[in-house]
């Protein structure tokens, strides 16, 4: 069975949908959480379960190099090797790769040089270096399908190019069409049936890239749009702050087909999603909920503040381990009902960091998962009910 | 509500009770995790009860360092700070104040030399410099039970001075009678109603000290059986080898109050719980089985080879890191219930542990507790049975 996708609701441009994988149904809008290398970081099996986690998504890249994809392949696919039994996701692999060469984004903003000669990108594909092992590797738009169809996620990525804000015009439209070429031959790869480890349970989505310019962002969507894809990822650069961003999704998603389900890649901060919501995407996926929690920081809503009476600055989270936690025996939001704030005071999580013990950073996983999956939750009910714009202005209204 | 132990059969000197305290019924015989800083580490709240843990050791000297008991007081002790609401046990201190001054077991055994100036031991107690800031630090017997009185733990020890193996007869001696003088005052300032910290659900833990020499443990055992403790611990160095601990525990429970319950500090091998068991021991604590698990060591049924069929030579635990597990997709054990092995495969865990996923910890601390507690409950079962000797004999047989 082919992923299917279906739009129950309508409101504005924010739709209310379930994407049907083989492995199971996604409500959307939805928020992935990413099991990088086939784990999610601080969180087991039983955890994702109470939590209610949808889906995860896991990583070419990482995968490719350890264990292998045929190792993968051997022991079932993802739900196999994992013990995950959900629908999952891979990216194509090309994000880290192309982070070798241009720089991650933090880098970027920070402008931070990037290492050269790690990476050559040619017509054919990209070759690079194991960050493991320094082995030489190659990765074109075939390979990654061959990979991504070996990993068996029910949704897989094109290849692309991710390139970053800096570049001119010039090179991001040549890198652009480069990818809309590598999209169609991993579409070929895709539909070839014979190919080693073809499913036909998988749907493959296709990437708007043209990083902040509107008229190369209209053409990526024309590519998109006329292409045999099930779904459509928004790409390639954002901009440097969330006003240029917001312009790049808008007119990223202008006239893209609206039957096809839309992934934002990479992005989950609160704000973001929901503006992602309101402008008609899908699903999200990124690493900052889990990775905030592993290093201290808690997801909080930012109208608790509106009633909690504390002198902090109104923000989308906090960090335990700041001083002020010492003494602080309530829950980090006493309105949570995840396991983390049913059990634990803030002034415990304070001292596991404090004396090093992991335990803290997996109670603060568990929270932050359990957060944003109430938040689509919340948006879910929000767009069913017409309410959509009144939960945003619930969310947003001291974050300004 | 002062705890109680009862003992429900007796089988040789083996025995069957219950060890009831405030926060709840211990069965025994029975295994203690060890939560050192009031966190077990790769274990949260959920995986205790999963496993059926039913009771945790905490330890005076890491928790009186970080956060400091009167923190941990305030939040209502240690059942209220940690969210765990089960029966709780803390040790005295001592053993690890004196690992600074006489070196860790490990350090001894491997001849490694020992620091010196970090420790200053008096008739009135210990001199010790904080690992956490080098702060200089005292620990008295009085000081010892306030400590564990703003803890809160249902049963306590008293403080004790653990020689090492290699000190003479002399000092062993006259260590062991400092000991019980410290542990006289300890169980004054315990039964003082007035103190601060004062909890009338306490037990009270005597400990048997005198390392190796059997004339030294029998003066102890006349000391602990004079005076009013709940229970006694049997501690101090238990020699260098197994026949050497086995003559050590023999003669330290020869005479001992046999209406008091017994622990055995710091033993956690299935081998050494079994002999225990066998002598009379009722409970025991050790750091092993979870240690284990963070380090990728899965604790196996010794018996389990005999009908795997596995080219491994038969011991208590598999290393997940070795390269022979790869491709292993089977379980770690295919009889284990716990959720590591109803989920996850070998060659699983041992990516997790390649690629450096905490995860992989969290999975094998889950299964070695799952095991140990499945272990003392089948030892609890054979007791009832009148058959622990054929369960000894299956679980040693390939052991030799």
């Amino acid at each position: 069975m082919k992923p299917s996708f279906r739009i129950l609701k309508t409101v504005g441009k924010a739709r209310l949908g379930q994407l049907l994988t083989a492995h199971g149904v996604i409500e959307t809008p939805s928020f992935f959480f990413c099991a990088t290398k086939a784990a999610l970081k601080g969180a087991d099996l039983q955890t994702l379960h109470r939590v209610q986690t949808p889906v995860l998504l896991a990583n070419t890249y990482h995968l490719m190099l350890q264990p292998g994809a045929p190792r993968i392949a051997a022991a079932g696919g993802l739900q196999g090797f994992m013990g995950w039994k959900g629908p999952t996701f891979t990216d194509s692999g090309g994000y880290q790769i192309f982070s070798l060469g241009h720089g991650s984004v933090h880098e970027e903003l920070k402008g931070k040089s990037r290492p050269q000669g790690r990476l050559k990108i040619t017509e054919e594909g990209a070759f690079f270096y194991s960050y493991r092992d320094g082995s030489p590797w190659y990765l074109s738009a075939e390979k990654s399908i061959e990979v991504q169809q070996a990993l068996g996620a029910d949704c897989i990525f094109t290849l692309d190019e991710c390139t970053p804000f800096h570049v001119s015009t010039e090179y991001t439209a040549q890198a652009m069409r480069r990818s809309h070429r590598w999209a169609q031959r991993c579409l070929d790869a895709f539909n070839d049936p014979t190919a080693q480890y073809h499913r036909s349970y998988q749907g493959l989505y296709g990437i708007s890239q043209g990083g902040i310019y509107p008229e190369l962002r209209q053409e990526s969507t024309e590519f998109l749009n006329q292409t045999e894809f099930f779904g459509h990822g928004i790409g390639g650069s954002l901009g440097t702050c969330k006003t240029q961003m917001y312009e790049v999704v808008e007119s990223a998603l202008q006239g893209l087909c609206p039957e096809r389900p839309i992934h934002l890649l990479g992005i989950g901060g609160i704000e973001d999603i929901l503006y992602g919501v309101s402008q008609g995407i899908d699903t999200f996926d990124c690493v900052a909920p889990t990775r905030l929690g592993r290093h201290g920081g808690a997801l909080i809503r930012p109208y608790y503040w509106q009633t909690a009476l504390e002198p902090f600055h109104p923000r989308e989270s906090i960090n335990l381990l700041k001083a002020c936690f010492t003494e602080d025996d309530r829950p980090i939001d006493d309105q949570c009902l995840c396991p983390t704030c049913q059990n634990h005071s803030r002034a415990y999580l304070h001292h596991l960091f404090k004396a090093k013990e992991s335990t803290g950073g997996t109670l603060l996983v568990t929270h932050n998962m359990f957060f944003m999956n109430q938040l689509m939750k919340e948006i879910r009910q929000a767009i069913e009910q017409e309410n959509l714009e009144v939960l945003s202005k619930k969310w947003l209204a001291r974050l300004a």
